[in-house]
């Protein structure tokens, strides 16, 4: 073994990880990189990290991704995993190793740095609550949500797939292309032409599907995904114009839109070199209400880079995952996108489906979101003081498909009693267009002598909607949608 | 005591009744109807009712029906009754007796019949479910409800809140008034006039707010209202034209809509004169997309006299009650409807809030219905045939606001499995403007030698709102939107 070339590979570390994957086995065989290449079907699937060589046949049906997995037969997985940062957690090292069958070969073995992938990143604020580094998924924190109804920019929560691109305003281009009866015909728009349309303001909530998924993982059992707290949700005042008016202005019939879909494309790329894509049918766009936007401002500013400069889709009231980032295409198509993350992620599964009996094809794509709420203050484990016999608990509300939140109710003893909160910030939008979040406060009596306190929130939309009690039977493998009641313990300083 | 005159008023009997209220009570001392009618202020407040004389003064703040009590002070609550037959319940009458304070003088009591306030009833399917006959309240049977994914109008279920009016389409006029800066212009509009509109055909289920009321007062306590099981809904194919067109038409500002209403006043009227009336916003009538439909057809066929002959509004993905029947006037104004049907009942509270500390007018006004599901088949306490080792259920699914049932999940063991149910009948509109039911059907395993199964069914829709688990939570005084899992028990036959 040459120690000084095993030297130059740092074998991978990251925060809080005590498994150090890819290290040398002396007690398994070596195999040289020509051996492992022939390893690349689904009958005999191989795969390395450093120093390490992984029969993972057997895991192929189970991947979380799906069949981006196919991309890394018979090579490192390292130049994937340096763009799906996700997959660099101990739980992932853990399972790595379950299939390690040998080393490969020092002579083969190549150093993946990712320096380079991620040199671009954008300077962010240290006050969010970073999940995960790279990509880059950090929350607004807690206080930050309840201090102000747009939540600044800079604290706007963050949720990447893949490093962040560096695009130009003056010189981007938007491609909206129509295919119609296997034919496809495109225009090119600068940002220049789009300013040209009408120009709009939406008030808007942005929440990822997977918000609130750390609750869900510990009352049930784990999903896959990020592990947010109730931080993935911020809004803000976006500015563009309405993509019903440019799709409209292209000639897309406004009478045509059963089964069709517009597909987002943004211009980050994963290893592959494949762009990120997702869709929404054509109804919710071209709908004569319809607010998305084409936004390119948020909160009276250019829009920041980790959120799309400089230009992204707003697609009120759904998942975030569809308010496409780095918008460069436009396309509508008589399918769905057929990017991994559309076809693999965000569908709405029972809690009885595992990755083995998941078909994902046959799942509806979720292209709304349900009512929630959360306490921002006082947070889990905090003092919170008491004044007046009273704690005061504040938190955001929020539902999706342009519905609005007309009631919050705080229960300070299990359910058995329900206090009704006050609204303390809200849009004016018309319910069935409304599509800002509800920020709410309740002043919760405290009994003489009580030190601690567990309160409930629940939510009510104006579709009279409200939220499960628990997570139980509304938990999914993706760990999605996650709108249980929201239970918070905390210390009572008198 | 007149023997003879006292047999000439009946005292009241309803099916199942075993107290009969009003009648004498010797140990009580004997008043005049001119003391009785001094006793008509907050302060002290008599009522009769056949022989019994009630001081129910300290009850008026607890009236479900509001305000509409003050006008029986110091008189007989019979003819009100007669309207409001939901009185004539066994709960009502034992309750009226514990205010009871002496008799009514033999000359004084008056025989009340309801005879000719009822003579005109139409003829009913004898297939109905009745709840109450004055007013008639019925519901469609369950097994009829999955029959046919249109109800034949005969079996559509029936809500009425007065005696059915009788009206002819050949005269009938439809009073458009726009209300502005304290002036009002009107217009009058016959059946052909509104004919000249386009005309539109909406697949809509109507739903009572109060259906599933029973399980949600067996599971959890008595609420006031109907005791509707699961067949307080039903669906058609309605005929009309589009309330938006003639509103525009009459000239009302499609930007001038916040804070404004469209109230819709009924030809049936109350003890006192008073016609039904109930609104909505007007932004929920005005939206580009809004499908309100001024209804003349039902599944093909004129109206029937129950469900509103020869006019009625149809307001889709909104409680039934908004849909308003016998349509005569439609009012675009600056405040909701001033009826005490809109400002007292159909609104929302948290399951702490009591008849006491209501506050109606603070109360978001129901105008949407959440997501719900129900079991049809088999019915609760009957024998299911077990074919090849499953058991087939079968139902419905719903969501209101224009939202689309997207999956629809039944559990055979208390929510520990989910298996998904298929949709057997469906339309084909877009979410966000679909606002008919689903009919879903499940094979479920059944166990080797099991002999009875508890079924929970849930529904989620496409915001991903899902239903609560159960009715602790949802419970409030009026028992509307009762939407919790449904469970049904039944013997399984092998």
């Amino acid at each position: 073994m040459d120690s000084k070339k095993v030297n130059t590979v740092k074998v991978h570390k990251i925060e809080n990880l005590k498994l150090e994957a890819g290290g040398m086995r002396p007690d398994l065989p070596t195999f040289r990189a020509d051996e492992v290449s022939k390893h690349d079907t689904n009958g005999s699937f191989w795969v390395t990290y450093k120093h390490g060589v992984y029969d993972i046949t057997k895991f192929l049906p189970s991947h979380p991704g799906g069949e981006q997995i196919l991309n890394a037969g018979g090579l490192s997985v390292e130049p994937f995993w340096n763009v799906y940062g996700n997959h660099k957690t101990e739980e992932v090292f853990e399972l790595l190793e379950t299939f390690r069958i040998g080393n490969l070969h020092d002579d083969d073995v190549v150093d993946h740095s990712d320096e380079e992938l991620w040199a671009k990143e954008p300077a962010r604020d240290a006050r969010l609550l970073v999940r995960t580094r790279r990509p880059f998924n950090a929350e607004t924190p807690p206080q930050h949500q309840i201090a102000h109804f747009d939540t600044p920019n800079e604290l706007f929560f963050v949720r990447q797939h893949m490093p962040v691109p560096e695009l130009e305003a003056s010189s981007h281009k938007l491609r909206i292309s129509i295919e119609q009866g296997g034919r496809s015909t495109s225009r090119d728009f600068s940002l220049e032409d789009l300013d040209k349309f009408p120009q709009s303001q939406l008030s808007a909530a942005l929440m990822c599907a997977g918000n609130r998924r750390s609750e869900m993982n510990k009352e049930v059992k784990p999903a896959k995904g990020v592990g947010w707290s109730g931080g993935a949700v911020s809004n803000a005042l976006w500015s563009g114009v309405y993509l019903r008016d440019v799709l409209l202005h292209c000639g897309v019939d406004v009478d045509d839109v059963e089964g069709k879909h517009v597909i987002f494309q943004g211009s980050d790329v994963d290893a592959t070199g494949a762009n990120f894509s997702t869709s929404i049918p054509l109804a919710q766009a071209l709908a004569a209400d319809a607010r998305v936007l084409l936004a390119t401002r948020m909160n009276g500013r250019a829009l920041p880079p980790d959120h799309g400069r400089p230009l992204r889709a707003v697609v009120p009231g759904a998942p975030a995952v569809r308010s496409v980032k780095w918008l460069e295409a436009v396309t509508v198509s008589e399918r769905e996108s057929p990017s991994h993350w559309h076809q693999k992620d965000y569908r709405s599964f029972n809690a009885s489906v595992d990755w083995a009996s998941a078909d994902f094809a046959g799942a509806p794509p979720v292209y709304g979101m349900p009512v929630t709420s959360a306490v921002c203050e006082p947070q889990n484990g905090a003092r919170a003081p008491v004044r007046g016999g009273r704690v005061l608990v504040r938190g955001y509300a929020y539902s999706g498909g342009g519905a609005k939140v007309v009631r919050v109710d705080v229960s300070p003893d299990g359910g058995r009693t329900w206090l009704a909160a006050r609204p303390t910030h809200a849009a004016g939008d018309s319910p069935g267009r409304h599509y800002a979040w509800t920020l709410w406060a309740c002043e919760v009596p405290v009994q003489p002598g009580q030190d601690e306190m567990e309160v409930w929130v629940k939510a009510t939309d104006s579709n009279m909607n409200t939220q499960p009690e628990r997570f139980a039977h509304i938990w999914n493998i993706r760990g999605i949608l996650g709108n249980a009641y929201h239970k918070v313990t905390f210390k009572l300083q008198h």
